[in-house]
């Protein structure tokens, strides 16, 4: 613990980081270059956030790290009940009302035999930052890409489409994966359209098993409203009712437009139905 | 040049890495955990080697450096000439034979109105590791998947798919982008098959615009072979007569199967010539 209270000495940091055993001012962190996370961007991560200061669906966001590590062929350098350990602490270290983690898993210096044998872990804890209110009463732009995330099932630090993508749309908050048309998930966010009435997202073969949609589904499903499994489409966004983004920072953020289509409503009914449902149960998920 | 001084004092040192103003052994080499390199992958790179001591194709790789910045939305932290110098002096520095580099741009802390502006720059300079003769004379393995590059055009830090597609195929040196069927280039190569003896390789719209691919395809037609620029087809891997990638450490390495097909014939006429006319230019390139 004497990282612990030499932290607490230097008073409010804003932004932590656990590595090697260690939790530091963020700023303090570096990582060898010699890493294949930095040559060639061979990582994963997950994100997940605090209620009042307690970790949200926490079991659920390890279970897919070690999914996405695994399928990359890294095994997780610290066990489960040990990365619950960092995080308990790095939240109660935090100065802040609400902390968001994301916990990072990287290639480490050496691939053999298919397999990355020394990855390097660490955890960023930041205070919370959800979108501004107004992105939740008027709704975010999103611009479609006319490609897919590869690896959809690897949450990887692959990200430069969501730069690329946004650079003829500045105003857009992600860009949105639309391979020949198919809507499959946004770029930090898995995606639902609502049409005729039916709310309609990708399956999880083809996006991001996200930990707010797998909620989102359970709550819609649970309260009687139907779930279709399939790629909305782009050419259905002009007759769509409502359409929404899910994350764990941002919950349920509506959507205002697609590229250059509109959306008929914006926090339509079924948005706010479903993160009333939503904010119902944020207890039962807090560990 | 104190650094210099410093370097040389503590002996030969095998990897070295210029970084902040600084040469410094490789390993003693860190980025900041904050950098989007790290986070998200944002960064670019090239690649180069020397021929007794001198490097090859320079000017070429850092104008196509200069053009995957720029696509990405980083403006070069150094000017051309700065990196030149940067080249010319680790390569004095290296006690080797010859030198291979990697020269990165990352994308820095900030990502703000489409653009990177605080970008780091590193440059890596290795002992020249060239793959094994027997690789030269047997040919090699290469892994078919169904994707393409993303962003082709960028030389970006993404090499998820050279290892996560090669997990079924340990033999693999690389794994061949083949979307729909259609060649496109392997992980770190560009790829030409000989088809009714005509040489076939993708066109720039579709792949990187390699700096060896760039030379292979001037060698060839001023010596009058025919060069075809469209995407060979894996359905015509069976009646090919040969086939070989391009890169700048590897120069032309015959290619000896593509998944489970294998080529007629390995490091045949088309590829000896070209790799005979290849060498006898080396001189032509060097700055």
């Amino acid at each position: 613990m004497v990282e612990y209270m030499a932290y607490k000495k230097r008073g409010r940091k804003l932004k932590l980081c656990y590595y090697n055993g260690e939790f530091k001012s963020l700023e303090e962190i570096s990582i060898p270059i010699t890493d294949l996370l930095v040559q060639r961007g061979v990582g994963v991560f997950d994100t997940l956030r605090t209620y009042r200061k307690r970790p949200h669906a926490m079991s659920i966001h390890l279970k897919r790290l070690e999914e996405s590590s695994h399928a990359l062929g890294i095994k997780l350098p610290l066990d489960i009940q040990q990365i619950i350990g960092v995080i308990r602490k790095g939240i109660a270290m935090m100065d802040c009302e609400e902390v968001q983690m994301r916990i990072y898993v990287s290639g480490g210096d050496v691939f053999e035999d298919g397999q990355f044998p020394h990855p390097r872990f660490f955890v960023i804890f930041e205070p919370l930052e959800k979108a501004p209110r107004e992105n939740y009463e008027r709704g975010v732009a999103l611009a479609p890409i006319d490609m897919d995330r590869p690896f959809p099932h690897i949450k990887s630090v692959f990200y430069l489409p969501a730069y690329v993508g946004r650079r003829d749309d500045k105003e857009a908050l992600e860009v949105l994966y639309c391979p020949d048309g198919e809507i499959t998930e946004s770029s930090s966010s898995s995606f639902f359209m609502v049409i005729d009435g039916r709310i309609v997202t990708a399956p999880t073969e083809k996006v991001l098993d996200g930990v707010m949609r797998q909620i989102i589904i359970k709550l819609a499903e649970e309260s009687g409203l139907k779930v279709e499994m399939r790629c909305p489409l782009l050419s259905e966004v002009s007759t769509a009712q409502e359409a929404f983004i899910t994350g764990s920072i941002k919950e349920i953020l509506p959507v205002r437009r697609i590229g250059s289509q509109h959306l008929a409503q914006v926090n339509g009914p079924v948005s706010q139905y479903l993160q009333h449902l939503y904010s119902a149960k944020i207890e039962d998920y807090l560990e």
